[in-house]
């Protein structure tokens, strides 16, 4: 009775959160690492100025790309941080990265198109990718390229059965590892040359621990770049994001867009445009971030987990945990029920490899992430 | 550059909002017939219950398929309303009935599929349809039928090549027009028959101007019923909606959804919970409604508009204007420029058809529809 595209993996970490909130409804008690979702409240400014919108009681459709003035905030937003000039017509909003994602793979990509994308990765992308007859070309990475795709790779594969996109993550999730300006930059070259269209996730800017973070953007205006509100802004569920597309891929999106959800949220529009107004608060959550990465950092090690992908950015640590367990799944859910931690198993970024690694999230409070630690340590000392 | 699928045709009821909401901008008042949004606030208790989410700071991450809460909600719903019984596992809450059609489409229908629609219908639908590489099966409504399919005109198309699934509306967008109840019996269980999937738009439900309504539900479990509380509940800009399914896809939907949005507003699904508690607002909301198609169904023939299908409920009028354009987009396009006066080209619901229609919405308040006549019989007067 169900279609053949339907049989879609399942974002185990959502299976994940949904088992931890059963188990809190019966009054456990449970600390979230599994979803990378911000333990901060959404910032102030940003609750304000939707209380606002509310107060005016007008609620309403917007125009499918999003209102002009987040388009035009969030153009201005690339000259500020990056000095990257950015139109805002070639801004679109959209209902979270997610949304986005799917906006981008319909726009460019046919059914049997090839798209690559580095493993460990985001598993939506794959999922979705499938849903929607597209070959998902895995591309394996390891420490001796630091967890990169790089043109090297990419032209191999060009050579033989070649690419018509590739995705990229930067910070990547489910490692936090960050590509370097000079290799994304020769990355996001070799993409325009061998003629594949790169879709970048960049949804973790802004949780950059050290360093410089550049956007492809500076480097092309071919390449589709996604960012979100979610991480960095706090603002998961209010489901809003964004992309900078190549300016003749606009009106076929706003088509698109008109047809699949009409429009965006309009509060969580107008509330995101007090986004940018937040840093200060931002900045501060920020810091609990670092402090709470310093602290998993020196303290895992204590429970096994020393074996770690490398923490640039975002708020996740991959861990090899093979010593442990040649199935993560179970590991994973054994340590939700035995002592009270949500993590995600590693086959949701790996289906080769991620039997043997688990993700953490550290988005919640340093207390949480000390209390974590000890309770990993504990059950896996048992 | 752009995919193949990407070619997809414009919502104009979106352009022409658009269109307008720049002549707004520059100072031109304009009546705002051409998308079917209520005029109306959202109501004071939906709006009290997102401040008080807000104020919490909690506005996270939920289930995918929604929160159990608004889930259980939705099916109780069905018990008070219809009196039929619906397990809440079976409700999967979504990003407006936009994101419901999608999900819905994926899970149950595969590239190539043939999938039936009356026409004059909804364009969303076959737009989203062709962009997952369904093939759209028009299926012509006239007078005879009170513009509604058949059993008899399903059983005549699966002699032929058959259908996967069905999608019909009722009341429907553009015309209001509704199946009674026994004829959706029939249908129904025409489709359960012939094997076809029926998709059931609902979303106009509680928008009816006389009579008795039913919910597909009351007939079988197979079929797919999609509901909103953009229109009655007045929650456009909320984007938030819900299905119910047959048990056996919830699975399935869960994980599309999971990878497709991670999860729904979490603000509008408890702004949504409260919408159930709004019904004496929302029951004026719609006394207005019912005003507005009295004076237009009087007034609209003064402006020569006296060829309309049966307005049974929705907001929407659907006018043959053929005596004065063989082009409604343009007939359209200057009714906005020169009377001030935003309407939808019937070419957005029919393609065969709609060049001599165009569909007026009744959402906003009774001096502006009296002004909308007025405008429109000095311009056609013209």
């Amino acid at each position: 009775m169900l279609s053949k595209r339907s049989a879609v993996e399942p974002f185990r970490a959502m299976d994940v959160m949904s088992a931890a909130f059963a188990l809190e409804r019966q009054g456990r008690s449970i600390i979230h690492m599994e979803v990378g979702e911000p333990g901060a409240p959404t910032p102030r400014v940003v609750r304000e100025a939707a209380m606002a919108a509310i107060a005016s009681g007008r609620v309403r459709y917007t125009e499918a790309l999003g209102t002009p003035a987040l388009r035009a905030r969030i153009a201005t937003h690339y000259a500020e941080r990056y000095g990257v000039a950015v139109s805002p017509e070639r801004v679109v909003v959209a209902t979270g990265s997610s949304a986005a994602f799917n906006l981008a793979f319909l726009a460019f990509f046919d059914p049997g198109d090839r798209i690559g994308m580095p493993t460990p990765g985001y598993p939506a992308y794959r999922n979705i990718l499938a849903a929607l007859g597209l070959e998902v070309v895995e591309i394996p990475t390891g420490p001796e390229t630091r967890w990169a795709v790089t043109p090297e790779m990419l032209a191999e594969i060009q050579r033989d059965r070649p690419l018509k996109g590739l995705i990229v993550a930067s910070p990547a999730n489910p490692s936090g590892t960050m590509i370097q300006p000079p290799a994304l930059k020769a990355l996001v070259e070799s993409c325009d040359a061998l003629g594949i269209r790169l879709i970048m996730d960049e949804i973790y800017h802004g949780l950059v621990y050290g360093g410089e973070t550049a956007t492809a953007l500076a480097f092309t205006e071919q390449a589709v770049v996604v960012n979100s509100f979610s991480k960095y802004y706090c603002m998961t569920g209010w489901r809003v994001g964004w992309m900078v597309v190549p300016q003749p891929a606009v009106r076929a999106i706003e088509c698109i867009a008109q047809n699949l959800s009409i429009s965006v949220n309009s509060l969580s529009q107008t509330a995101a445009l007090a986004a940018f107004d937040a840093v200060d608060e931002l900045e501060l959550v920020k810091a609990g971030y670092a402090a709470n990465r310093e602290l998993l950092l020196r303290r895992l090690p204590e429970a096994g987990l020393d074996d770690v992908l490398p923490v640039d950015g975002a708020f996740y640590i991959y861990a090899n945990v093979r010593k442990f367990t040649n199935d993560s799944m179970d590991f994973a859910r054994r340590m939700l029920t035995e002592a009270g931690v949500a993590t995600t198993p590693g086959l949701d970024f790996d289906p080769a490899r991620g039997a043997g690694y688990i993700r953490l999230s550290f988005a919640g409070t340093t207390p949480e992430m000390d209390e974590a630690v000890t309770r990993i340590a504990g059950w896996i000392g048992r």
